[in-house]
């Protein structure tokens, strides 16, 4: 805005260059340049957010889950009605309300085996990572490596807390290793250290890449090896073919080297905005054991929310506590419904942007689960593109050059199966088909651009 | 803890002196101990906890709630049912949700006239103050003045954020003038500035201590000629005895130099971590509008929580629109209740611990409103007192000596009459006037230090 205000303006302004400069992350002039552009075109098909299908909030009947917990309390914890008002009414916990369900659920689940005290039950994943780095990046030679493109999450957590950032490429099956070991090599030069790595091995948000077994194995060896931890966020993993899950890095942990993130957004519901944080990792003064990392995040979660709300946490609980208090039987029809929306996506991208359809330049990945699938057009993928797609196509989707930390993915954008039905996204995509042949058969740029 | 572990601890442990500073906070050592000497003796009856009466639970009725904010949703804003539950259960705006209710109910309640675009809603008030102080302070020369004795959540929030911290103390109706000017000129002198000033001007926590009327207008001047904001907590306003509430600090602005915090957690029920905070700040880039404060606090909580729980904050909704839209109505019955129970404390004090009772040498002060009394003993205030006065006369309350800022509290307590019920603030005073006769009747300290 350029509108001179020198009379009408209230006596106290704020000067912007004077406030945290994380303010002006490009990540968060992204994110709302994002929702600008969709409450703008709201009759484009959208392939933007990657939010949960609408339809599965139909059978939502939150008085029935706090119903299903406050019987659970009653029943297996012997709790009276006044007791059980107190538990999701009241202040509680900062370290959560349902941890002891959810140490039930990541072991008959995951294979996942830690104590309800490992676990920080939190305001959605988000508030978990804030959490997180903010306990071990003490100082600015503390680095958090994160694989690139990255979600937004973590790098916008990461400026939020003044914590440096480096990114470590990811390949098809998995992670860029010389990269990894340049950017270890790198920090320790300069007297800095990878304090942790930050990595979604399961069908990521934005690329829906994921590392394959070997990748897992040896990633743990390496993050011993350089001793930092992993991070691992599996948001999507739940989307799995049916027998096709590969062991999350946490299951195969051995040493508590991996510290792990859930969230309850994608599989239960977003509107609770519960995630949940394992991080069952020694703290120890000299040689002497103080605790366990959950419990410093818990304290520090006393400073920035106090607690989660229990209600919230009850809802969860209850949804759980109906499919024999497993996550991933809550997940089962929901990654089913994803599995065949991202299949629906790669077949209308197979018929319609296909060779056959003279659009030879264009190309994307094939994940095997997730909400994303990835595509490298033959020209520059930005703002401008994107409005003229929506405009003129009637079309959404994200550049990807805002899940780079260096200045990637310039010729890239994503697209997110979860949101749609399955007409929209055979619409859509015709939509994209006539908009990609429109743009970028007559494209200028060389070929060799493309794949960089 | 202390024992050697080197055989069967995991492999990954964490060096407590390489996490971030923050969680050597006294503040988070001293909340957990409170908490833990709480579980320990559950029978002890209990004037620690600042939290609502569990009483109130009885009614609360979550599912009438939706539905009455459902009802509001359909007959007002004319949404269709798909409509409403994706509002409720979907990823929704970091804003808020119920922005226009809050920002109706500032205007019918308190007088304070502000848009719904300068207002976010938080997981409860906590996260606004870890908003507010993190877009503030953006230097280590930015500080924070707090009135002391003060509310551990913003000492702990800037201690988290590294923003150092300066304490103003409070006097009986105010504030000590000398020595706000003292921190101005101090940290002028140092090249510093004091950016904002955190003041609960009613029924503070933990003294509670109010400012006269007075004293807000000669605050808010002074914030004027200081050029710093002022930080306005008002959770416990609405405890006010009927017809005595003084104006908010922000309706008696003019010049939008108040940042006003509120929290339902009191009024409607602490479960649903629902908060707020008015930032209608003009924010500037040299003499250009770029925005307003709101709007920075929302991005910036875009990566701490990303938005509040939209259910919890449909349950405040409806508990509003039950009373007429108005939040001074829903707490209506529940100020009455917490008069009524500082009136009972105040006069079980003067029954059981005044002059008559051999108790010669114990004062405290006499609020009009709020949770809290404070009390000046003529011994030391530490955690062996409250041990000790837990183990053999079974009563708790709080060492003042964890809200000062600068060692300071040293003989006093503090005495929250909110969460027990007439009988129990009777049983409870009557216990304590045992200990203290025992304990301070043969005190060795000189009357001269109970002074100081």
């Amino acid at each position: 805005m350029n509108n001179n205000f020198s009379t009408s303006m209230p006596r106290v302004s704020i000067e912007r260059n004077d406030m945290h400069a994380s303010l002006k992350d490009p990540v968060l002039g992204a994110i709302s340049f994002l929702n600008e552009i969709m409450d703008h075109y709201p009759n484009a098909i959208s392939f933007a957010p990657g939010a949960p299908y609408a339809g599965f909030f139909d059978e939502i009947d939150v008085g029935r889950y706090l119903k299903r917990y406050s019987q659970y309390l009653t029943e297996e914890r012997r709790m009276s009605k006044s007791q059980i008002r107190k538990r999701l009414y009241q202040y509680g916990p900062s370290k959560g309300e349902i941890n002891g369900l959810l140490a039930d659920a990541l072991r008959l689940d995951e294979g996942i085996d830690v104590t309800p005290e490992s676990i920080v039950v939190t305001v959605g994943c988000q508030e978990a990572l804030l959490l997180v780095l903010k306990a071990l990046c003490s100082t600015p030679n503390d680095l958090l490596a994160v694989v690139n493109p990255c979600f937004v999450g973590v790098v916008g957590a990461a400026s939020v807390l003044n914590v440096p950032t480096v990114a470590v490429n990811e390949t098809k099956d998995g992670l860029d290793w010389q990269d990894l070991v340049r950017v270890c090599h790198s920090a320790r030069a300069q007297g800095q250290r990878i304090r942790a790595l930050y990595v979604a091995p399961d069908f990521s948000n934005p690329s829906g890449s994921s590392l394959d077994m070997e990748c897992r194995s040896r990633l743990l060896e390496f993050a011993e090896t350089e001793d930092f931890l992993l991070l691992e966020d599996n948001a999507y993993g739940f989307t799995a073919s049916y027998g096709n899950a590969l062991p999350t890095l946490k299951s195969l942990d051995k040493n508590a080297r991996v510290i792990y993130f859930g969230t309850c957004a994608k599989i239960c519901l977003p509107g609770v905005r519960v995630g949940f944080v394992v991080a069952d990792q020694l703290v120890v003064e000299g040689t002497h054991k103080y605790g366990i990392l959950a419990d410093e995040l818990a304290a520090l979660k006393s400073m920035v929310t106090v607690n989660t709300s229990p209600i919230c946490q009850a809802i969860v609980g209850g949804m759980m506590l109906e499919h024999g208090g497993s996550l991933a039987a809550v997940g089962k029809p929901k990654g089913a419904f994803y599995q065949r929306n991202l299949g629906l996506l790669l077949a209308a991208l197979e018929r319609y942007v296909g060779p056959a359809n003279g659009i030879d330049r264009v190309s994307w990945n094939v994940p095997s689960g997730g909400f994303f699938v990835c595509m490298t057009l033959p020209v520059e993928v930005n703002a401008q593109l994107l409005q003229d797609c929506a405009a003129e196509y009637g079309v959404l989707w994200t550049p990807m050059r805002h899940f780079y930390l260096d200045g990637g993915g310039n010729n890239q954008l994503r697209l997110a199966c979860s949101y749609l039905t399955a007409d929209d996204i055979d619409k859509g995509i015709q939509r994209l088909a006539h908009f990609l042949r429109d743009r970028c058969a007559a494209s200028p740029v060389a070929l060799g651009n493309v794949l960089s």
